[in-house]
């Protein structure tokens, strides 16, 4: 057992580290940037207070872990800003390789069957397909644009983002998984890129 | 639909303020102070990650919802750190009122369907009766500790902790719900306290 919880401990505290990764978004008072740690946190807590703008059928407690865990390989690549070069570096090969390998590192320092378990969890929300998954990215998408409405304009007067661009790279992805959802917040975007 | 989504996000935005309120407790590197979202993180990946050391029956996607909601009231209240005041301040009536009006206020701003099933599950957390409870609890109790084994003795040096109050404060509800847990975690903590 002492091997076991060695592993689970190494894996536990390698991921403590994400606490001091920073994202290009702040908290909604403005105060400061946000660790993508909390940002997990508050992404959970998302699914737990919108569940019921899911599909029929999604499993909230899978959602839930899979938010838990969808930010760790950033320990190695760091966050890489939805609207950063042009919108083009997020799901760059490059990027998508990094990660990769950075998931073979972290969730590798857990016993097998838990790294085998968490591994395959990140690989579901990183291909985005299944509904669970789906549900993910849409609150993974729409919490920026949430502190970024509370804190007066944030990532987007960093990248000169305009109406199009938020509908294209982030409106696209959010209404997939809860479009109800994106209807909503969409017309508290007006006010702003008006 | 609206007025539902508007206090759904009235408690999320609400929810956003834990990344401000600091922990006596350190990130694992010592670099600073730990906030109570980012805690609330890695908590909800230790049930994760810990589900073995759960007695049977122990409902683990409960555990993490109850980790996930278990520190808002310090949006209010601040945290109050477990060998502060000689170990009295952590379970005072004074402590334990002020955190229960703010989870009248913080939990109220949600829709009366969520408002009354989160703030029962808040309550079983701080109860500790249930073995849901009592495994969410012990997890709370134990990850402060490997911050301080990882940090150096982080807390335990600012409160001049004892190997006796280490056990009589924080060893006894970590045993609790994960007994074989704190015997392997004790053994750790002897090298600082010897």
């Amino acid at each position: 057992m002492s091997a076991r919880l060695e592993a689970q401990f190494a894996f536990l505290n390698e991921a403590d580290r994400l606490k001091s990764v920073m994202r290009a978004t702040t908290l909604c008072d403005g105060s400061r940037r946000e660790n993508s740690g909390e940002h997990s946190w508050h992404l959970a807590l998302y699914a737990l207070v919108l569940a019921d703008q899911a599909a029929p059928g999604v499993d909230i407690s899978r959602v839930i872990r899979m938010l838990l865990i969808h930010d760790l390989v950033e320990i190695d690549v760091g966050d890489v800003p939805i609207h950063s070069a042009d919108g083009k570096a997020h799901s760059s090969t490059s990027v998508q390789e990094a990660e990769s390998r950075a998931a073979d590192r972290i969730f590798g320092l857990l016993p097998d069957d838990l790294a085998q378990d968490l591994r395959a969890l990140w690989d579901e929300f990183e291909a985005a397909e299944t509904p669970d998954a789906v549900f993910a990215k849409s609150l993974d998408r729409v919490q920026p644009v949430i502190a970024n409405l509370q804190s007066g304009g944030g990532t987007w007067i960093e990248y000169n983002v305009t109406a199009e661009q938020l509908e294209s790279r982030v409106g696209v992805k959010i209404a997939k998984g809860a479009p109800r959802l994106w209807d909503w917040v969409r017309e508290k975007t007006r006010g702003y890129f008006r």
